[in-house]
């Protein structure tokens, strides 16, 4: 809706600025101080006819991305408006009275994007509304049978005792997690119902009606949330970490790919740079992880997800891949520094370096797909295998570097005389050793992050346990099992 | 107060449970299902009081750890304890009505933890109320004036594109950062207004009352949150960056040291730990980061704090930090990875790491007092300097390596005849690169920090020059300016 009328507005901006700006062509001759003005005034004007077309674009961008966030404006203004049926048909607004106001203000409160969010308020707003209305009418009761001068002051110390402590419970990180809005509406509730109750008389009826109307928003909220459309704050996290996971996978390969196939592609330079850069993604969506997997566990079993679905082990796959994702930032910048090793070196490490860091990233782009869909990997043994073999063939690689920097930097291999290719030796190789630098610390950091891929392989494997991924796993061990109770026995009989 | 409460229900408990544990011990004869069920009990019972104990502890903890979260609970309570005089106190209660409890609501959903919080809400609560009430109200005018039948139309269809617009609107990460509450607050405005209109004649009479009420609620949070024990999000947003560089700063230095003299320090070993492992505050603290530098824009001026203090720099200078960390972080898993570098290695780079991480760890300690005081540092380009010294040092050491490799790995040097030593150093040699790996990515991980501290220090100055901190640079740059006048003027003699 903001979108086209943004847009249209700067078409609008747009008219009304050039056709001036012909017409003043004609103007020339005037008092300077006037065409002065003028021009600030068209610069002002196209100034702010691209800052409304550049917003508005932007506008339509996240509209376009992501169609679910238009769907949800949408459903909200749907909610509101059904809400407001209970002020327009009278005989529902004879039963609430002006409390039919809280069933607008509950839908406006709870409904969220996500159905846990919506779940999470929903919850908490309902719990927090019945027991402090419950403790508010209790204390009104002892304080209006304690005589008239004493009744202000219970009911004032009570609400600064009890506001007091529940804002300090907020501090508290699990009711910080899980019931901070709770907090927030409970002390708003006593503090209404033991105020107002000094002079409403009809104290619990007035409670029981406004307890009705604030159930009909929540389940308004709520059904139009879940039915229509809906966004599970789980599934969000689950998508979450997968892509992450494959974002760092494209990542790591593209930037060790970047750094030894430099001079032979260009090309595909600019692409490959936002491609190597996915690590970034990784590093910064923490806190949107912890808040997807604080609402998820609101959320009721929904597609192929359980309702106690283990929420908490994404929080740690995804810290394990974070874990990876710090020593691919320090690989990038080791591989963007100004220290370059040279070109022989480069071509005698790049078949070993680019063999891991493929392998390290089909490791991870397995772990995804297997997170994404749900299933055990059959490979991913296979996989770590071949990774682990790729670490040892790197090592190697290193082991026969100074053989090889010998060879190449001895300046003429065939003259050299005992003794002078000896003394080219240690000076070749401390001027050696220092160019072969920026290549041992990548090496050494792809090392790292393959045993930091172990990391990611295990929480994997527990996420796989706990939610029950389907698969293979099972089938496999038994056979291995069987397969090793069958060696033993052979053994026996030897 | 809740930690009291918590901490004598503790005690209470504790008394119940022993001393029917005492009398148990003479009912031994009894049928064994009592006897099991008491035990039971008794379990249950000393579970419970553990958790409450622990529970209570932990609050406790988190009460006496920072006083003015207890505080802020209390400033809440009184609050909360003064807006309810307008139900007591009958004339205030006959100008306002029952809006009044719209200034309970006010104080309860405005009242933050920070100085800034409280604005935010409040400002844009009150910019939101304003708006929406007066575009409601016109709304309502123009639908009461075109007829019966489509007044109803009118407003549900204005409600839901507004609605519908605004939580569309929450998704721009400009109006998300700045403006979600007033967001939230406009709908709700719009929606009571503009749907209770077709019912309340009165319109603007409870237009006006209303946002009386919650200009005095707003008032009152406001000055009980300014007046009384502030917390400014611009000072912990200020205090939180300066902490997290000095926090690095030990964690570097202290990982480093914990490296190269493990053998010698085995007491202290702890306590370095919890020390070395300070750069996971900085790796995650960019979340508490963004929210206060976004609060702290609606401080006013305070303490050392202008109006206009460059919070946003704060945020480029906690980005470079991370930078840092990010480093650290990989520096970290190196050093406890399962590689290790031979004694004799180590010992002949140690003075340089160390000195290398000990002057970086200067600089940033150096930046960190710098920020703190809000003052130039006098000493930074020296220590800046030093810190590129040691870079060269340890490069330099590392181009020494070799030989001092085979004086030691040769098995005798005395005896070595040409031939031999030479194949000794070309076998050695593979060995030893693979074996001084660890210890060049540690030295390459140490020089790839001490470039990105330069960020930091870059970062910093611009902060300097932003938040105008007092000092004596420009007196030093005058003086170096002088010197290199007389410098120009020596040469031109020449």
């Amino acid at each position: 809706m903001a979108t086209e009328k943004e847009v249209s507005g700067g078409l609008g901006l747009e008219w009304r600025v050039t056709v001036p700006e012909g017409s003043s062509v004609k103007m020339e001759p005037e008092p300077s101080w006037i065409s002065r003005t003028w021009n600030r005034l068209v610069e002002l004007g196209s100034k702010l006819r691209s800052k409304v077309s550049t917003f508005g674009k932007k506008v339509w961008k996240i509209g376009a991305d992501s169609p679910r966030k238009v769907i949800h404006g949408a459903k909200v203004g749907a909610a509101l408006t059904l809400v407001s049926l209970f002020y327009y048909l009278r005989p529902l607004y004879n039963g609430f009275g002006s409390s039919a106001m809280w069933a607008v203000m509950t839908v406006v409160v709870v409904f969220e994007y996500t159905v846990g969010g919506c779940l999470y308020k929903g919850i908490n707003r309902a719990i927090a509304t019945l027991s402090a209305g419950g403790l508010a009418v209790g204390i009104d009761w002892v304080a209006s049978k304690s005589g008239e001068s004493w009744e202000p002051v219970i009911l004032s110390a009570s609400v600064f005792l009890l506001a007091s402590a529940a804002t300090f419970s907020r501090f508290l990180p699990t009711v910080k997690a899980r019931f901070d809005y709770g907090v927030t509406i409970f002390i708003l509730t006593f503090s209404l119902v033991a105020v107002s109750g000094y002079r409403v008389e009809e104290l619990i009826n007035l409670a029981v009606q406004r307890i009705a109307t604030i159930a009909i928003g929540i389940a308004i909220a709520l059904s139009i949330c879940i039915l229509v459309y809906p966004v599970w704050s789980g599934q969000e996290l689950h998508l979450l970490v997968s892509r992450n996971m494959e974002k760092l996978a494209d990542s790591l390969e593209g930037c060790v790919e970047d750094y030894f196939m430099k001079s032979e592609i260009t090309d595909a330079k600019e692409s490959s740079a936002t491609r190597s850069e996915g690590y970034k993604c990784v590093l910064n969506s923490k806190a949107s992880e912890d808040s997807q997997a604080n609402l998820a566990r609101w959320e009721p079993a929904h597609g192929r997800f359980g309702f106690r679905h283990p929420w908490k082990q994404y929080l740690k796959v995804a810290a394990a891949l974070r874990n990876c994702a710090y020593c691919v930032e320090a690989l990038h910048g080791c591989i963007n520094s100004e220290a370059k090793a040279p070109e022989c070196m480069k071509k005698h490490l790049r078949d070993a370096c680019m063999k891991l860091s493929s392998d390290s990233s089909k490791v991870l782009k397995e772990l995804s797909s297997s997170i994404k869909l749900m299933k055990r990997s059959k490979s991913i043994d296979a996989l770590v295998g071949e990774m682990k073999n790729a670490v040892h063939e790197l090592q190697n690689a290193f082991a026969s570097l100074p053989n090889h920097l010998t060879q190449t930097t001895a300046s003429s291999p065939i003259e050299s005389t005992e003794g002078k290719k000896n003394s080219n030796i240690s000076i070749a190789d401390g001027v050696a050793l220092m160019e072969a630098m920026p290549l041992m610390t990548i090496a050494s950091l792809l090392i790292e992050i393959s045993a930091r891929i172990q990391g990611v392989v295990d929480a994997v494997g527990t996420l796989a346990t706990l939610a029950r991924f389907e698969g293979i796993r099972n089938e496999k061990s038994s056979s291995k099992v069987q397969a090793e109770e069958q060696e033993d026995k052979a053994l026996q009989e030897v």
